[in-house]
């Protein structure tokens, strides 16, 4: 099954949008899964089986399990394969920001899509297509470009004029034109430039955006929803991190991270 | 001491401005070393000693650790602890062309400047200066920001026309006159485009750059000389990975390694 077709399934059966990014900062744990032999893979396996009902993803950032070392890598594998095994439905994506040059990204590429097992991965641009053919190839997963991103100095070099129009349009306008061959690419859109989402909307015909920024960063989810809904009533995943798995560090996190994604999904499903 | 003052010493005391790339693809690795219990790390060890009295720095990259999981990044550990306590003067370099948003950096920072300990890392300029910060404010660390890319397909973005100059070129001037405050920046510049090369020295002073695409990727050691040089006669880390760590796949491996970087070394420093 490709990507979308996986996507637009779960997007059906759980009526939902809902991203939970799985950033599981060790140091924001709460202490009695801290103290636990594997705490990341503990808090998400919990994070997980109370969310699941209410997403169509779930996001891991890499950076995260990378600054624990050789154990975060092993528990970011036990999540994924969590993830794999008992909610095979459910979309995977790898926030890893990854690009190298060709031959390089062959090993992104394996760790990512085939040791790993992830559904899809987030990458940057600046390479150019030729470099990310590794990643484009594979067209049962997908690759999702970084276009217009949620920080606030996005605009430092996304906002530049190239002919008449800033950088991220171009950079919009390549991968749906020319990058999308295999039917495999997504755009990341930041939910908090409502503004610039509802532009790459009108070029981009019903691809899916990966939209981040709701929640603590601050995107509005109506001015979103009303800017990056397609014609399907669809297309975008949109990401809540923080604002989920954070929302309390007590004993019962995984039981209010379950009502605040259920929260989410309503507000979203409000505006659909 | 800072990356600068690390770099500018070695470069002196080993007079060369070699980067052996070690880019230790497993199945790359000569049979004999891929049944060893560490393979990429006893590969490394060897090349590492028979080209140590002949570089300024190493650079592996992250992608051929990462596609061996858990076990590639313990590798990737035990070669850079390898480097630091064995040669503590030769400058260390993760090629790992990250770059997330401000909070998410800090997981990169901890994993590749702190647990790791590496000097220095390269980066993708995308997201700006702001996203950039947690590794910026390093002042003890260089932060190496990719700008003109050795790839075939590097000018696709690289090149578009922004105010009547290719987008390198701002990425560059970005970088010199406003990320660099801590001095501790440095630009990626391909070897295989030397009129690029030439282009950035002009407007960046003396700011190092680290030069990859010679060897295998084609870049001429002459243009590559005549067009980064800066005004202290260096100013150029120039890596070569498969040339060298690949030139023999048979039990000779490292002693062929230790001749190539030589000729390197020879071949570079003609033009000094």
């Amino acid at each position: 099954m490709s990507f979308q077709a996986k996507l637009d399934l779960i997007v059906k059966n759980n009526n939902s949008l809902v991203c939970v990014g799985l950033d599981s900062d060790f140091d924001k744990l709460p202490e009695s899964v801290k103290k636990e032999k594997y705490p990341q893979f503990s808090f998400n396996k919990a994070i997980i089986d109370a969310t699941a009902q209410y997403v169509c993803a779930y996001k891991p950032n890499s950076a995260f399990y990378e600054s624990q070392g050789e154990k975060g890598i092993q528990e970011l594998k036990m999540t994924i394969d969590y993830l794999r095994n008992k909610y095979p439905g459910i979309v995977t994506i790898l926030d890893a920001k990854r690009a190298d040059i060709g031959s390089t990204n062959k090993g992104y590429v394996e760790f990512i899509f085939d040791y790993l097992g992830f559904d899809s991965v987030t990458l940057h641009p600046y390479l150019g297509k030729e470099a990310l053919q590794p990643f484009l190839m594979r067209k049962d997963k997908g690759c999702i470009i970084l276009c217009r991103t949620s920080n606030p100095g996005a605009g430092e070099f996304q906002d530049l004029v190239v002919n008449g129009k800033p950088l991220y349009q171009i950079v919009a306008e390549k991968v749906i034109h020319d990058w999308n061959s295999n039917d495999n690419c997504l755009l990341v859109v930041g939910a908090t430039y409502p503004e610039e989402l509802k532009k790459i909307r009108k070029i981009s015909g019903d691809m899916t955006f990966l939209v981040p920024g709701t929640g603590a960063q601050g995107g509005d989810i109506e001015e979103t929803m009303k800017a990056g809904l397609n014609s399907k009533n669809a297309g975008m995943i949109i990401n809540s991190s923080r604002g989920i798995i954070f929302a309390s560090n007590k004993e019962d996190f995984a039981e209010v991270a379950g009502k605040e994604a259920h929260k989410l999904l309503n507000a979203i499903n409000k505006y659909r």
